[in-house]
């Protein structure tokens, strides 16, 4: 990759190799700071505090442990689009597996970077600072925005974005959006919606020596899970993507002592439906499956993310990347910002296979690799 | 009640008034002893001290909270047959609505006793006390033995009865015994086995985003549970007695998180079989109904009790009390003592209904009615 562009001045030559050991130690530092989701203050001041140090005060917002950086747009300016990059700051819970230090294991072409959160996605957040720490904002053909958010590793509702786009309802005439969730840099297009539901089925205590007296509540869930068990997953085709429309009753919990006949028997019903599905429509696919054969309560509702293959915008990031396209089967806040109105793709530098896992990890050369598709699509290939 | 019959100096012309007052305030001093499962020390201790008043040291035997009173059998002798009361000293834990203080409640014929383990089964224990204070022991035509024990609330494995037959492993030389659990002054007869079996459904963890790269564990369960939803009763007749045969989920537990395939439910099943049905046939109905669908592990094996209907001891209680003869469906220590070779039935004063309820009560004209049963039964009608 010698075909470097007009950037800030003393890094356009900057070799491969020694940005890609400066991405690596960033996200090291990002990892060093630990932030699992509801504690995000910690990172979210560490941030801010590199953004006073690159924005003027004007173009920094706070909301809680959300932070915006760049001009929000109080219009659409056709002239003048606005990019804005997503990455949430947050990370999941540690696993009881995960080593105590972040830390970079050496290897081919700079080897990894194993700590809670290097794959999803402080990576991705490196790669964010170095952008506007070595790109002249000014210089670009559109406006590029910052959001670093908390709380997206948790319920729809609790999500760091529902109060910033409260507080700042002028960012969603954003044009594009790209949110750099782990995807092995491929773009990743849409996103199933995501809901889950609480179904209870209900029975009469009794003792288990007299079963008759009453109504087993565990029992009566029967046809409803050998219906989920021959359910396939649904194919839905959108512009040569594939997405898949899945069934699955995640948690269960029933009866309150081994003698007595349960007189409750709860499951966690969670959805995942294809772009182009309405929430409305998802819940009520819900019903219908599970028809009178038990209670059903929505803990959570988040939208699918629509497919914008032909946003003019996509076009300049596909083509000036080269990237691979995929559909995006597990929900993103792409579905969020679709459901806004803001056209929106998942792309960032960390591995899908890595989300969540214990000793998590990122390989340096996605890194740069992901630094570099920015790179091209900002100043256009 | 006129027909008093022989028994100790100065009681023998009690009226039933002044009995069934003795007795209601007898099995209020034993409410206000608590003696929750695990915790039977401080009511032992009570019975121990109440013994030592009527027993000669070398008639007491103690192992842990649990007593033998009178003297144990060490041979068979057809001459002098010993008979035995057995009554549990534990109770179930206290229910949230409970009052929380035992309490004799006025009302027609003396009454009711309200409190925890009136009715299971400190009234029958308040008339095997009775019985012993009243009643010359060496008159009667048989060996008269007491058995006061700890733990029969919980597993059959930590019954309190397990330890005290390998202790006194004479004691099986017993010709009859009568447990005085809650039958409302029904003979009991047999009563069904009861095993519990841990079913595990396994699976394979995934993302709930892409199911079909796991397998659900809680799906794997529907069509079992479809199977025991089906299942009638399975009615077994035994001289004249119906026992049902029972199979019931009664405790399910699944998955670790909402947006994981979960890779582990297990079922508590419990199984209530017919007397005649042996331990390891019971198991093997579980096995054969279970089949190759879930792992299966045996948690509690507690075997049935025998129906003694030619017996001769029965033969006199039935004619000496003319009560009602029913079969037990669910499990009491008739089970234990029949797997043991020695007959047994269920008949004391308790209602069965209050058994762990909540604000469990007994009716003061059942304890009456009940010590003068068991005074008909030891001289004879």
């Amino acid at each position: 990759m010698s075909d470097e562009r007009t950037s800030k001045a003393g890094s356009s030559n900057a070799s491969d190799h020694a940005l890609a050991e400066a991405l690596a130690k960033r996200t090291l530092e990002l990892c060093r700071i630990p932030s699992v989701i509801g504690d995000e203050k910690r990172l979210a001041d560490h941030v801010e505090e590199w953004a006073r140090g690159l924005y003027p005060s004007d173009e920094i917002f706070r909301i809680n442990h959300t932070l915006v950086l760049g001009r929000v747009p109080q219009v659409k300016n056709a002239d003048r689009p606005v990019v804005a990059l997503f990455g949430h700051l947050d990370t999941v819970p540690p696993h009881p597996g995960d080593e105590p230090e972040p830390r970079w294991e050496p290897g081919e072409e700079g080897g990894r970077i194993v700590g809670l959160g290097s794959s999803d996605m402080k990576s991705g957040v490196a790669v964010m600072q170095f952008l506007v720490e070595r790109v002249e904002r000014r210089s670009l053909p559109f406006e590029l925005l910052l959001v670093l958010y908390e709380r997206e590793e948790g319920p729809y509702a609790e999500n760091g974005l529902g109060p910033l786009f409260e507080a700042l309802p002028h960012l969603a005439n954003v044009d594009f959006a790209v949110c750099l969730e782990p995807s092995d840099n491929a773009i990743q297009m849409g996103c199933c919606g995501a809901l889950h539901a609480m179904l209870t089925f209900h029975g009469r205590s009794a003792h288990s020596a007299r079963p008759w007296q009453g109504e087993n509540a565990i029992h009566k869930a029967g046809s409803l899970l050998v219906d989920l068990q021959a359910r396939e997953p649904v194919e839905v085709d959108l512009g040569g993507l594939r997405f898949r429309e899945v069934m699955s009753a995640t948690l269960a919990q029933g009866g309150r002592a081994r003698n007595v006949i349960p007189e409750k028997f709860t499951l966690n019903l969670n959805y995942r439906f294809a772009p182009g599905k309405s929430v409305e429509e998802a819940q009520e696919d819900v019903r219908r499956f599970v028809g009178d054969r038990a209670g059903v309560e929505f803990t959570d509702l988040a939208p699918s993310g629509a497919v914008v293959a032909d946003h003019p915008l996509f076009r300049r990031l596909l083509e000036s990347t080269g990237a691979v396209v995929e559909g995006k089967q597990a929900w993103t806040d792409v579905g969020r910002l679709s459901s806004l109105g803001i056209p929106a793709v998942n792309f960032g530098p960390g591995a899908g296979s890595q989300a969540h896992q214990a000793n998590e990890w990122v390989s340096v050369r996605s890194i740069l690799e992901s630094y570099r598709h920015f790179e091209r699509f900002l100043f256009g290939s």
